[in-house]
């Protein structure tokens, strides 16, 4: 088997079987198929795709490549939720804690923040103390504790998929569906999820800009996830707005707090995609038989108080403290404060997500390069949404920086990001609407 | 400007500029864009293709890459003739002499045989004593001395060439028109030829087997070539079977002395072919005004004897020996010999080209791989070709080996290559029929 025959086969279409990607995953890791063969397979792969009996076996490779978490001995079901990137959202922090009180375990392995989206591993590092689970012993203990676990991609699980995606990112390959597919899918099932819940975000602020790729992504991830022998239900979700009120690392920490003490005014559109996600964890974990149960269960759950303390709980056993936790809410802000006055009387018509998160990304939120480091307590307070009604010069937001010029630039950013419309006259409609906008269902 | 960009935009189907294709080429050169960025942007090429402005940037940028020949202070015109690869093709060695003899300079960079289409170098060098012209100086002295000269790649012309034909070779992507038009074109170019006249091979034993394949690489190099100011004319021709009835470094070189010798019998296929390209080159030259005018003048040229002279002349002058050369014709043969007897009485009604060509590799007159060495003395001779009666027994061909292992290998190749049916019953036309299928003149 040469390298350049695959490549071949599949620039003409053809499907490749699991003893050629075997040789390509193994060829990939030992180097004994150079990047370049690689590279013009990822391309080959970009323009021709895959079938889905193809997406698997590479999935399965690509797990087979690393370690895959041992949860033997812990009792089920493992049950987990996979976003692919949005502002504002911090539905896991939420979201894992309230599903891990119905008993089902939570096994999250989740990811930095990239680009203009954020990540749910700095965000939870934001809590004082608060480390990710080193290797697979804490990771276990923790998981046992608290229901829930937080980790990040190890280099022993899929690396396969490291070195894919350092191709992938340098070689204009990365918006391959089947490719992105295996990624996920791989890196999901190495950590031990039975039954996974994806929230596709769709729209400006999201990698999947129009619903059509979402829906591709979506069915591709259920239809490969199925042939695995998976429960998978994919949620497209709209994130054209930032989620919530507070976009930063420790301010989204803290919003999820305050959510998960009750405090949701003003944030129903982020709890409207937590508990409707959730709700579907439910039910793949068999806590729940349809979605609406689901929800009906978790808002109950929310208003007993349990999940607030699980998360508590998960901090101390995740090495944070939980007490400095509290003391920071509505304290721990970076030193430099700018508001954003309203240019005028009127209703905020819209509050786009893509420049949201570039601004969060200029304060330092964020990272454009995967080696760039955070700051934990910068990010942006909206005081007003869409649909709420402002005054001229009243402050629409907050933000807070580590530098004069990282404010300026922010705000400048913000600026252009937020658009003010008189009442009665606007284009799109204000009241409130569904971020749901598709589900499918493979359980 | 970053590579990444760059392979992005060409895979969504952008085109490069200049600048960016100069980037690109130095960045290949000096290795600053790394092989798999270059290996990507190649597949992106193969499924997006390039405008033919893009093409021609790209060729020039190839040219500039490296030295060019110097010919300043000969006098012209400059017109070469460049085939895409088949079997039998020793056209070059009979076209070259007898265009010098009309005043046209043709100065000639062949290539070596590859895969199962043989090479103009390899049969050159089987003649006693001759070698390629080393450098330009030399190259300079023996076309002025004998009106055509022989040389091949150096590392110094179009070194940008010699990467990424090696990447393309290893990375599926050698199939893409643009590539091609470009590699053969930045060549031609770099070389000296004002004209070039192609011989685009169309066939089962040409690298194009489909008519609509050549067409396209005709019209891709015609376009371009015109673009970038040069005179050109692209001729398609038949492919199918070997040309004349020599296949092998010698035997093919032995042909060409036969043919310049005025013993022609047999082979019209060849001459049909040798005389219309060398016809195109003199109208190229100004030395005729039309092709069949060109063929007019050939002929007579070769009946009065002067191209064979040039011939010997030339290899004189490539310090080869005209004399042992001469002596061996008939004789100089690998020492074990084979026959392919009849299967039955009838007419010869094919004789396949790539396994014929196939046939020759195992034999060692080709090569699989670029660093392997060939076999001078190999070869097939073949007594019958298509439309010519046989009865059964009767020697079909003669192969000439220098290993029993090789023979047996060879012939059992031959055996399915040779198809022999009942005289009046044959599917296929077996009166003489042309070989050149198409012209596309740019002059």
């Amino acid at each position: 088997m040469r390298g350049v025959d695959i490549v071949r086969k599949k620039r003409d279409g053809g499907e490749l079987d699991a003893e050629e990607l075997q040789f390509l995953i193994q060829g990939c890791l030992d180097g004994s198929i150079p990047e370049y063969q690689v590279a013009a397979w990822l391309m080959a792969v970009y323009f021709r795709g895959m079938t889905d009996r193809e997406t698997g076996e590479l999935t399965l490779k690509m797990i087979e490549s690393g370690d895959r978490l041992d949860l033997s001995g812990i009792p089920g079901p493992f049950v987990d939720k996979h976003s692919t990137g949005g502002v504002g959202d911090k539905v896991s922090l939420i979201l894992a804690p309230l599903v891990a009180c119905f008993g089902i375990k939570v096994p999250m392995m989740s990811g930095r923040s990239l680009g203009h989206t954020g990540g749910t591993l700095d965000k939870l590092e934001a809590i004082p103390g608060y480390r990710i689970a080193r290797d697979p012993e804490e990771f276990r203990r923790i998981l046992l504790q608290t229901g829930y676990a937080m980790t990040g991609q190890s280099e022993r699980i899929v690396p396969a998929d490291r070195v894919l995606y350092a191709l992938r990112d340098a070689t204009a390959t990365v918006e391959s569906i089947p490719l992105i597919t295996a990624s996920i899918l791989s890196k999901k099932f190495a950590e031990g999820a039975e039954s996974l819940v994806f929230d596709v975000k769709c729209g400006d602020g999201a990698f999947m800009k129009s619903l059509s790729e979402a829906e591709e992504l979506a069915e591709s991830l259920a239809r490969t996830g199925r042939k695995l022998g998976r429960n998978i239900v994919a949620v497209i979700t709209d994130m054209n707005e930032p989620l919530g009120r507070m976009v930063g690392n420790f301010l989204e920490a803290e919003e999820s707090a305050l959510c998960l003490r009750g405090d949701t005014e003003g944030r129903e559109d982020l709890m409207e995609v937590t508990l409707r996600l959730s709700a579907w964890m439910l039910v793949a974990g068999e806590k729940a038989k349809t979605p609406e149960e689901g929800v009906d269960r978790c808002r109950k759950m929310l208003a007993g108080g349990e999940p607030y303390k699980r998360f508590l709980s998960n901090i101390e056993a995740q090495g944070g403290d939980p007490k400095a936790f509290e003391r920071g809410i509505g304290t721990l802000r970076a030193p430099i404060r700018r508001t954003l006055p309203a240019s005028r009387d009127g209703i905020i018509q819209r509050i786009e997500g893509y420049k949201t998160g570039l601004a969060s990304v200029v304060l330092g939120a964020g990272r454009n390069k995967t080696t760039d480091s955070v700051y934990p307590y910068v990010g942006i307070h909206f005081f007003k949404k869409r649909g709420e009604p402002v005054g001229q010069g009243e402050s629409v937001l907050e933000l807070y920086a580590e530098s004069e010029k990282a404010a300026e630039e922010a705000l400048s950013i913000l600026r252009e990001a937020v658009h003010i419309g008189p009442p009665g006259q606007e284009g799109r409609p204000l009241l409130p609407r569904s971020l749901i906008l598709k589900e499918i269902v493979a359980l």
